[in-house]
């Protein structure tokens, strides 16, 4: 047997695996993972998660920059919303930003007692792939899902690297999540927005007029940057 | 909008839909409900469904004929164990039986909240898209799933379900799970016992060579009964 990876579909399912001994990759492609990795690539310092809207707005009034989001739409008292295209380098570089969403911040948090939380997302894929099979740990890919309801864009991300792991030797899964996610990732793979309009969250992205990142959250590997959440605070790793 | 049709992957995630005005169909191929419908496909009068090990003992203390199983083993203390092959007409005919399970019995008795649960297999498929049709309530298709995790043989039969639900114009679905759920029957439904090889539980039940109950578990419209879950005990519709 090699090392284990499992696909776990919602937050709200995370305590049922074992993950003492697990790399845990968060997974939040609509969007939160998808803007962290671009708030790395173009240069932040920390980033810094935030489950709770009163704790953001408390540093907001501390002076950090706030970025902050509740069903897609920005917070008033936040700096920022959600779209990955306000955080370019000139906004972001060597800055310290406070981030609250819906769904990531929660999936982010939840991992402690884990051996290590990353951040996946398709712009720095591969970088992910390299790392998970040089580390050679048990792996947990964590979907922040809709409000702890399984999601369709996670799920496929998560097809797509398990395919990777499975196919290096030194891992193997026994789970039906991994399996189907594979499954899903085949269908998806040759015409990936096309798969995606089956998905609640674009049509979400669409109603409020957001639907333009969406081809940007799924373009592999625009950076070799790996988010790790550590005592509190995301860093580059 | 027509009725809502919604798929749930797990009793841990049971409260996240509202169900108040939903029927709820509790899935469990491999194997509770394809047991159950067999038990009322050969005359049972009523199930009662317990959670507790220790409960079900002392049923069998009082006299009752008891089916209990963990993990696919039958219990030291139980007449019977799970396969469905045990229940034949002469065997359960106007009986009255307690039945105890990993996973199944657990989601029957869960979801009550709702306006009414019933319970689904292939068995019984026909009749129960029938009756939800027929009723024109929302619909949650309910998976037992392994131990509240995902399992592919309760999806594929809630795709199969929520197609046929979907292909009639009075319901309608926007959950990430039927898009899924729906997607994998397609890819299931010309092979089902191929596809059926992916799943950990085919893997477990062969393993204790239990694996003869599979394609009977996969098997069409046997019965048009549909037992009903009310006040604490399961009866025919």
């Amino acid at each position: 047997m090699g090392k284990k990876v499992e696909v776990c579909f919602s937050p709200a399912l995370y305590n049922l695996y074992d993950t003492n001994n697990s790399i845990v990759v968060v997974v939040d492609i609509l969007r939160a993972t998808s803007v962290i990795c671009t708030m790395f690539m173009n240069g932040v310092k920390e980033v810094i998660p935030v489950r709770d809207i009163d704790e953001a707005k408390r540093l907001k009034n501390e002076g950090y920059i706030v970025v902050a989001e509740r069903d897609g739409k920005k917070l008033d008292f936040a700096d920022f919303g959600n779209s990955p295209f306000f955080f370019t380098e000139k906004i972001v570089k060597n800055k310290l930003l406070v981030y609250s969403t819906t769904n990531g911040t929660n999936a982010i948090t939840i991992g402690q007692n884990s051996k290590q939380i990353i951040i996946g997302s398709f712009l720095n894929f591969q970088a992910v792939v390299d790392y998970l099979i040089k580390q050679n740990e048990n792996v947990l890919l964590l979907c922040a899902g809709w409000k702890d309801k399984f999601n369709i864009e996670d799920t496929i991300y998560c097809g797509a690297i398990a395919e990777k792991l499975l196919k290096n030797n030194s891992f193997d899964s026994i789970c039906d999540s991994v399996q189907i996610s594979i499954e899903l990732w085949k269908l998806a793979e040759n015409d990936i927005l096309g798969f995606i309009e089956k998905a609640a969250q674009y049509n979400r992205l669409k109603k409020m007029g957001y639907d333009n990142v969406i081809p940007y959250c799924h373009t592999f590997n625009k950076t070799n940057i790996i988010p790790v959440f550590k005592n509190g605070k995301l860093l580059k790793l």
